[in-house]
């Protein structure tokens, strides 16, 4: 299973920049190493002479930003930006972040990664007081309860909002005047503050952005944490005290660039120690080892490293195709695979492969590739998953809202083995994943949100806990087994 | 002058179906009938099965829906469409209508065309109680109205909100159940209902649209009433009784389409005869009479009649140039002149030419028309104008809304003539207007809105008020004066 | 059957500069106004200080040139355009024209409107001596004949090449040192010669488009003539002394703009003339008289003015419509009648209304546009012809290449009356036409062509002849017959 | 300096199918594959029922093909593809291949991978019979050799012509009634055969094309040879009998897929070769190897597994940026590099590291990247190429026409490693390359063009001889020295 051909969509990337003369390029180029994030929609709202200006549209960064004109009616000193994969609501335009919402007096730029777990009830009671939403998604919720907050300043709104919201959030606010960015109580979603050499200050989801504009990085954005930039500087205050580090362990396994560092732990070095720990879990008799490219090889270095078997690049990736997930439907998903991937058939011919994946979501791109190694005529194929099996929704973020289409929580290993066509599987266990990337804390899981391997969620799931609790009634496979 | 680069605006044109297996593309044909009404935008929203759906952009009806997709996606049994050119508010995206509200439990969409005086008071008022507004157009606020209204039902709603809106409007509301159709209690803006052969009820702004669709015209909509269309058939109310008839005279002189009736009367019969009334009123020494293409044909052919002069096709209009509405600047609506008219030499060359146009907006454009004539030989030109002098900004939903621009504001008749370069200048009086309109009404000037020619305006002006009499204090023009 | 929507394709209009500082953006408002000359597709060829480059493509000029940069690249002081619906050749890029061509030492451009009728012979022989070509056109016939021509110069072979080609043309060819316009032995297509102010020459194919680009008139190019515009000025003479003028009828029937002159002769006033004649010619009891708009108005007018009767606006066409012609299949023709024309109840209802049109091809359109009258109430409709029945192909580039379409060449004027559903139908005699043109010459047939009408060519018809005479042996019309 | 940007450029893929139902789809998706030969633009031409058509722009395969009509206009039986970038010729339309001859009996369509050295006096010549080129490619000069032969078949008019054309090449041809595949006498550029499982025979560029489309390889097309395939099967003759194999080596070291085996050896083995070799011939003092994503990985692979060093990924490429080559400029090209790879500052901060590349160009890449990495904290980086260096232009089909660029050409390796800011810099040699490639053959450098490295042309140079002899009287480099 390709990693990037599978269904397991990052909702978004986020990159607010304050105090820099060439703000809206340099979200622009951000937005562009931030693309990984998000392909279905991007968009920028610049601080511009005459107020805050939008341009945002369906597609990549580059389709959206295609005409000149789009970025330079943008120009200024200040800009926020978005890219976006649908989670929670449809595919309109409407959703496509920053939204921008302009009142008589003022205007306010919002963007967000992550999913609010409350986000139904929210909406309800505020539609029930007479609220308006111009987007179907779980972000505009925060505004209208800032807006209709008591509270006497828009920080004091902000924070009210905050600590009226659940669930795994990343947010940013531009408004004429200040940037606001604040991560959710278990900092679920990353968020990092980074300083351009003439001073700019810059918040977005990974610090792989930071080093493509040129910036220096300062900190991480701590959870439960406030910060506020203004022209008099940065401030950074807690809005809560009732935090509890759970960094989304998928972030580590495929989700972040490998050269971004999320809470000081590089995550291509985390991914090599995965596919070491993975050797030593689960060896396999093979001849060589073949990464799934490009999220993968990490892994299948660290694999081939521990087990001393030689690491070939057995699988060949299209230059010239992206994720599969602007593709709708399941059909041309399938069918993509052999678009983007191919066996290199002197390598694998006659060879017993161990084959390193991060990760199984629902195992039919998985399937394929296995049939296209035994095409080119791989002797055996050993499977290897650098994570644990993927059996529980997310609801922080992550689009898997259902246990229905993962492959792990309705088959056992030996089922998964047959329904493979493998000669054996294995996947890394919880313990093995947390210990990879390990991070420095003394939090349960080491400071991972590791719930959809286990099913133990950090927080309260409210609009979501009858759902699970009928999911899981149905779900009987033995979430400690992890090799077949 | 040519009617159709002068920078007078309609801002709407409403279609709304309910009851049609063709429902969407009944709409589409009948948004392309009413295209003369706003070519800024357009947009469409469809009951279909899966729920009301929208497809809205900038532009043309025809470049709008240029792939199928964008309209077969909208099939359904009621749709609602809407043309745009802007009044109040910018060119954003957000402001394309219908609007579309996606609320947790239903959908509405709002069509108008109109413009509301008490608009930016009540936006206020609601922004202060936490409403957040997705457009910057005036029209939004009726559905913050609604949604926040007491009442208990949403027709009950809706005509709460109707009662504290304030201005010229047409208003139309579709949601799964009904199409609900208002116009303001001096009907300032034209609705009118009309069948289709299988049943489908229209309400929509002109009768020319009715035609295009097949439908048989049934009636318009009065003053003050509210139309309900549903599945049980069509409900006509008075939402208030405090209504008095002001037709908005510049649809007979200029916007409406001259196959359209308006209460009965036809917009083209009404032209010839202010032509008729014009060649009575402002006699001219001339060879033949030469009418601005294409609106102002039809007063032309009036004046002949009327003067015995031949009528001639002195100018042609190029056929494939759109209104210059669509070209923002100043700069570019001059230049463009010579793009779209031209005159024939042959007709016109040492002749005395009376020139026959519809109104006078900046002036601009008639100074250059006057040019092309005396450039292609005319040895005389004698303006005559089927319209009082334009004066007075309108509130109701044209756009205009300073007098600094309007040239007969600005200058006496003798300064008009010189500055056209004519050898004389002659405007309808406003008893002249109302006369060929001849409205069957005992209502003020004959049931029709001078107001942009009298100042004198047919109800409170809210918003715009001090605005008003700030303009008017520096004007010192007499108004009664027609030519020179 | 409305003009603007009969298949009557006009195939080309051509436009070159030489001399002037702004010789593309002179071509493209050149070309804006012979658009009526063709719609299919449009291009421009610049001389620019890096040699001739082209830009062109489907669609209208605004389209085909809707970014800036595509004329800004063809800045220079000379440049050649073209306008181009196909008559031979299918719809294919490579045969928009100019064609482009790039010789090792040198480029050519070349532009043609009109119908080569020894084409097919002359193509084969080349193509049996190895030439290849890039088109599917007749036009390229002419450029391989001029490369291999013995003569020693260019203009000695661009000669050679001249008199081998047969039919109707008008050719404009540019090179880095030269402007060259020919016209063929008939002068069939029009093509005139005019000066802008700062001295640049122009040569195209209708005076409007000189007048529009601010150039005055100097000359027509006369039959068998051969123009040559260098640096050092303009030269004309003769590359062929067998020459005989017939002038194309239906430029002044129905294709040229009304503000255009041709040899002398303005078309809009040659309409009114054919309008007189007819109302003569074919007197009708009615009460109004209606022009199809736009081409028809001024025959109307004619009408109108001859018999007496009030001449009426009854049909309005919609400003939002191109022509059909873009429109390739026949269905979609005759849905879009409805589109692009409406009756003014009020105007036609319980009259007998004299609908005056310029001509009948197909008669499809015109069907529709009695019954759309009817619909609206018209009581009676006669329907008067300003030009005799079309009943024989035209070869030398109108689009009418069969009988098999033409309504006149299949039944007579009482089987085309019942079929039109009018009460009375009367064509123009060819006589009239010649009358009414006027054209001040002892020619034949006053130098018009009228073959068409009268199946008599002026000139061997070469590839075109057998079928021809099949053709016409399956006729057995009366062609003198012209009303009932 | 990366692989994926640098100037280095491929001209041409092309992908012709006979036989197969699915023919045009098959073709599609054969270019796609064939992408990275070509990105400037992209033709299909399909054998459809209604004669050979053709579709074809300026882009990507996937952006020429973006609406699915543009590809099922071309179904049938046949089809013959092609990817483009341009080295003879300019960016005009006319040069986008396949080029397709319409003839009035017959049509042909040609694709063209690789550069004739006679094309500019064939053409000359051709010319100053009469002949008109469309194209300024040197590939349309077969087709008038062809069309000007005096043999009597179209076969034995091909093979006349294939015998006056020199250079390198690949060409395929589509008639209606076969495809013809033929290879230059030396086969520098590689064509391969293979067959679909329902029996459709393909000749492409590369065999990871016939993998993509599920195709069995059957032959590689030898130097000299003519492929016929028609609906009775496939024959193989030689059009010349003087061949001496010497394929392109810039095949393996760079442009072909790594899954693609070119005359039985495989890309990615003879890489990973090139890498082993040069750990051995260029040892270094390194912590970790870096290879430059992706075409690099291959060679770094064999460096670490040579030297015993770690493998690492310090280098990361972004999913979403295409190859440079379709910008410009060099200012673009060199701006582009930090959009497209970065460094994993955790993996090379503070290490020796080791960076492999493939080849060298302009070195302009090559600086930033050096720089990039000690930006990230490399303590050292010492540079090994797993080529030697680029001294001399290709004439046979790649982009390289002049030493002026070349880095290598202009300055010995000490100078090199100065402006590198490298530590050391080793090449591999021309021997260690020939030897990793191993093409088991008698031919003079094992069967390998190395003219780029050594000067040494395996044919005569004709049009360029005099241009490259004038370029190497100015050049002084040792081109046998590889490392400093």
């Amino acid at each position: 299973m390709p990693a990037e051909v599978k269904s397991l969509n990052e909702e978004c990337g986020v990159f607010g920049v304050w105090g820099d003369p060439h703000a809206a390029e340099v979200t622009h180029l951000g937005l562009h190493t931030l693309q990984h994030r998000g392909q279905e929609g991007a968009g920028i709202v610049g601080k511009t002479a005459a107020g805050l200006r939008r341009h945002y549209g369906f597609g990549l960064v580059s389709e959206v930003f295609a005409q000149p004109e789009s970025l330079t009616q943008l120009r200024g000193t200040a800009a926020l930006g978005h890219v976006r994969y649908a989670t929670a609501g449809g595919r309109i335009l409407e959703n496509i972040q920053p939204l921008l919402f302009r009142f008589t007096d003022e205007a306010i730029a919002l963007a967000h990664n992550g999913n609010l777990t409350n986000a139904i009830t929210l909406r309800a009671q505020l539609e029930a007081e007479g609220a308006i939403f111009q987007s179907t998604s779980d972000t505009e919720v925060l505004m209208h309860l800032l807006r209709r907050s008591p509270q006497p300043t828009f920080k004091a709104q902000l924070k009210d909002a905050l600590n009226q919201v659940h669930g795994g959030f990343a947010f940013e606010l531009l408004t004429e005047t200040a940037l606001y960015a604040a991560v959710d109580p278990n900092g679920f979603r990353p968020l990092v503050v980074g300083q351009r050499p003439d001073g700019g200050l810059i918040v977005c989801s990974e610090t792989a952005a930071l080093n493509a504009v040129g910036a220096t990085y300062l900190r991480d954005v701590q959870p439960g944490q406030l910060v506020t930039i203004t022209d008099d500087g940065m401030t950074v205050e807690a809005y809560t005290t009732r935090t509890q580090l759970a960094v989304c362990s998928m972030e580590f396994v495929y989700f972040a660039r490998p050269d971004s560092e999320i809470h000081g732990v590089n995550v291509y070095q985390a991914r090599v120690k995965m596919g070491e720990k993975l050797a030593k879990e689960q060896p396999a008799n093979g001849d060589i080892v073949v990464g799934v490219p490009n999220s993968s090889l990490s892994a299948a270095i660290g694999y081939a490293r521990a087990s001393g078997l030689p690491y070939e690049l057995g699988l060949v990736k299209s230059q010239y195709v992206a994720r599969t997930f602007i593709q709708p439907t399941q059909a041309l998903r399938e069918k993509s695979v052999r678009m983007k991937l191919s066996a290199v058939r002197a390598v694998v011919a006659g060879k017993r492969v161990v084959l390193v994946d991060d990760s199984i979501v629902r195992g039919t791109t998985a399937i394929q590739l296995v049939q296209l190694l035994k095409d080119a005529g791989a002797k055996e194929v050993h499977l290897r998953i650098a994570s644990p099996p993927l059996r529980f929704p997310c609801f922080y973020g992550i689009d898997i809202q259902t246990t229905k289409e993962l492959f792990a929580a309705n088959y056992s290993i030996a089922e998964m083995k047959a329904k493979l066509g493998v000669d054996s599987l294995g996947f890394l266990s919880v313990q093995g994943l947390e210990d990879s990337v390990a991070l420095n804390t003394t939090a349960p899981n080491r400071g991972l949100c590791v719930a959809y391997f286990t099913g133990v969620y950090p927080t309260e799931l409210d609009d979501y806990t009858s759902n699970l609790q009928r999911e899981l009634s149905h779900l009987s496979i033995n979430v400690k087994e992890v090799s077949a």
